[in-house]
């Protein structure tokens, strides 16, 4: 009989089940079990654990609320492939909003050292390298969003002199395919702002108009801020709708 | 040995848990358990239900989770008293911002014809009767929100003529006491706009003054809605945080 592998131990402040589901994040992040691949069966991770049945079932459950692993009906549990990047639309309504994914023109690329602000939010030394984008969504040809981000050049290097003709309108798939950074969580703090003349003549509107203003700090499955990025937009198209209990 | 009084129905699509849950929640919006009181023991909703105490438990948490009832360690589990009524500021952040509630000031109330999107948002015909209110809120004497608000007077009668000098700063506690209207669940769309010549005046704004304006439609525990609100603020003050996973 073989001892099980990986024996739990209970975490003071966590219940049985959270203390599990903190130790199979762990392999997870560990990388274990790569974004996208099923997890083995529960039976088999009941084994490795040393519990019951029903106590793997509920920090699976727990693992899935916290949006860190998916169950497919029929096929399995899987481990989430990250956020799609289309997100940022869920804070604006464009009349020629019809569902579609906004293209995107990459306006600007350079590697440059990161301001003091990025540099603390990507938790990275002051002065130290990023790749700066200068990026533009469109929906049905017209300007929408104009944003700006920021990504560590240790990640992110092979995306800093290629071809950009290559490049997605989803940025998130891409950074998974081509550097195997998964974003799996991020941070949205929306405020109110007027757009400077470079973002203004970028969206076709007139400098000092009001725009909604999105700051992002995006997260991998392991905690890092991978991302940091600010989106403007016309204000008076913005809308987001919360419900509190 | 007495039967169970309220045995299960299994619903199609639901788990057992999920059904139980649907149940129970089906004996606090009958007013079985007014909010603020205690659930009878675990073992004895249980019986009551002719389920194991494990998926009772499992049901509670459920319960829990969408804000129905509290678990307060030690003492038991009791339906949720409902929102304070605070929550607009999580949508703000003024410089005076000391976390202590606003004070509340009622400009203005009337009895109206509710308008035809106010009635519609209250489930109400066009036309009927509502009480409609303007609002101030203001933070260390300085005046921060508008807000306008639309209440159906069946329910809100005797709040349409009493001395408004007894009014508190929050009102949905007072809602709760005095006209035993619990506000359980509240949606708030957030948009941008500009001042009104009077919202303006009220804010010691210019008008035209950028602002945040939140719509708020709020329910009680049977999911009717009782409360149609605007409320409006300094748009460079609005300040929200979304985490997406």
């Amino acid at each position: 009989m073989n001892p099980p592998l990986h024996l739990l131990r209970s975490e003071p402040g966590l219940s049985r089940y959270a203390s599990l589901a903190q130790a199979l994040r762990a392999r997870v992040v560990a990388g274990e079990w790569p974004p996208g691949s099923a997890l083995p069966a529960e039976s088999q991770l009941a084994n490795e654990h040393g519990v019951a049945l029903g106590t793997m079932r509920r920090a699976l459950e727990l693992l899935a609320e916290q949006g860190f692993i998916e169950r497919i009906h029929g096929k399995g549990t899987f481990v989430r492939q990250g956020l799609t990047g289309a997100t940022m639309l869920r804070f604006f309504r464009f009349d020629s909003g019809t569902g579609e994914v906004p293209k995107s023109r990459i306006l600007q690329r350079s590697q440059v050292s990161a301001p003091a602000t990025v540099s603390r939010a990507l938790g990275m030394g002051a002065g130290e390298p990023v790749l700066r984008l200068h990026r533009l969504r469109l929906m049905g040809d017209q300007p929408r969003l104009f944003e700006e981000l920021w990504l560590p050049l240790d990640l992110f290097g092979p995306l800093a002199d290629d071809d950009l003709s290559t490049w997605e309108d989803l940025l998130y798939p891409m950074f998974a395919r081509r550097v195997q950074v998964h974003v799996h969580r991020a941070v949205d703090d929306i405020g109110f702002s007027q757009l400077s003349a470079v973002q203004a003549q970028h969206l076709a509107l007139p400098p000092g108009h009001p725009c909604a203003q999105v700051q992002r700090s995006a997260f991998d499955l392991a905690g890092r801020c991978v991302e940091v990025r600010t989106t403007s937009g016309d204000a008076h198209a913005f809308h987001y709708t919360v419900t509190i209990t």
